[in-house]
């Protein structure tokens, strides 16, 4: 599928540092000349933006977490054939900002609708274009939350505001889809310092890209 | 699943009367007494509202037919969940203009994803909930389209503004459907006059709840 690029996703739990230590290894390989992109979903698609705007919306308590998991497949599918696919076409390393293994822990496993059943859906939504490899930003619920409440520049939104115990199903649910997938996900230490981590990510990249 | 209420579901292509038929349908199902309930997706439920409103959007000409599909199915939870399930639970006959079918001839037949894969992602929105009967409002797509064409009160969406071609599809899908669904679904020839149309689909509804 990725014939010419490379597709590269991070994963971890809220405030694991991946949106730091990510811009740091673009910042890195866009030095040495790589043709790079660095995305998160809904990386700038309008409808993807748009389908993103109802599922953060706080008046949107109603909200179903089945609905949840298809608006989530929904802006994931439209962001991946306009933006990841056509990048990865032309030769480009794509960094994504979470993925497919998002959905399975958070909906699948925290939410319990199943991890089986997400990634049907999600199997729908992206097809053949599964990450050529993952990097899971391994830190405790209790740790990487402390960090985002301590963060006054971060707008906590509705997922922010789930209690302890739900971010630890989520940690729980990674464990599982890590086991899954052991082939394509490596796992990386984010409670060492900043620096350190993005060391070590960037050795992992680099080991598939050079 | 629907052990009180009786779920009752109207499909058909562009133009072939259905609002108009199901409304006097509710109506003398009202005058009689009964518990119903009419409704259509999104229902007034914000969330679905909310998707409806970017899949109808006319600016969103980018949007990929599968992610169309995610958010019909994603619309269809939420309203199932917040309006259609409770009103069974509580004994009301449900009139649901459109439903799953709409989604496996338009999106499964007519936009070549497959009524297989687009069974599927709506299995997993709608779970059990499958209609106790569906009515199939059966009219050729070019009948039905100078209908709506003629209607100057209807404002044309983005579905409306297809070519001929796709409605063909649409119908075409539909048939399928009906075949796949016999026991479930009953069609009734809506190029009668629309008093006509009326009393069939109302004896075709009072066979299964009186």
């Amino acid at each position: 599928m990725n014939s010419k690029g490379v597709f590269i996703t991070f994963e971890g739990p809220e405030g694991a540092g991946k949106t730091t230590v990510i811009s740091a290894i673009y910042d890195r390989l866009k030095n040495q000349g790589k043709k790079v992109l660095l995305t998160r979903e809904p990386g700038g698609i309008k409808i993807s933006e748009d389908i993103r705007g109802i599922i953060l919306d706080n008046e949107n308590t109603e909200m179903d977490a089945k609905t949840e998991a298809l608006l989530y497949a929904a802006a994931r599918r439209q962001h991946l054939v306009e933006k990841v696919i056509p990048a990865l076409a032309q030769g480009y390393i794509v960094l994504c900002d979470r993925f497919i293994d998002s959905s399975l822990a958070y909906q699948g496993y925290a939410r319990g609708i199943g991890i089986d059943e997400i990634l049907e859906i999600n199997k729908f939504a992206i097809g053949e274009a599964m990450p050529d490899v993952t990097v899971f930003f391994d830190i405790r619920p209790e740790e990487g939350l402390a960090r985002v409440l301590n963060n006054d520049q971060r707008e906590q939104n509705r997922l922010d505001k789930e209690d302890l115990s739900f971010h630890h199903k989520v940690y729980e649910g990674y464990q599982q889809v890590i086991q899954r997938y052991c082939d394509r996900i490596v796992v990386t230490d984010a409670s060492l310092k900043q620096d350190e981590v993005a060391e070590n990510v960037y050795k992992i990249i680099a080991s598939r890209i050079m």
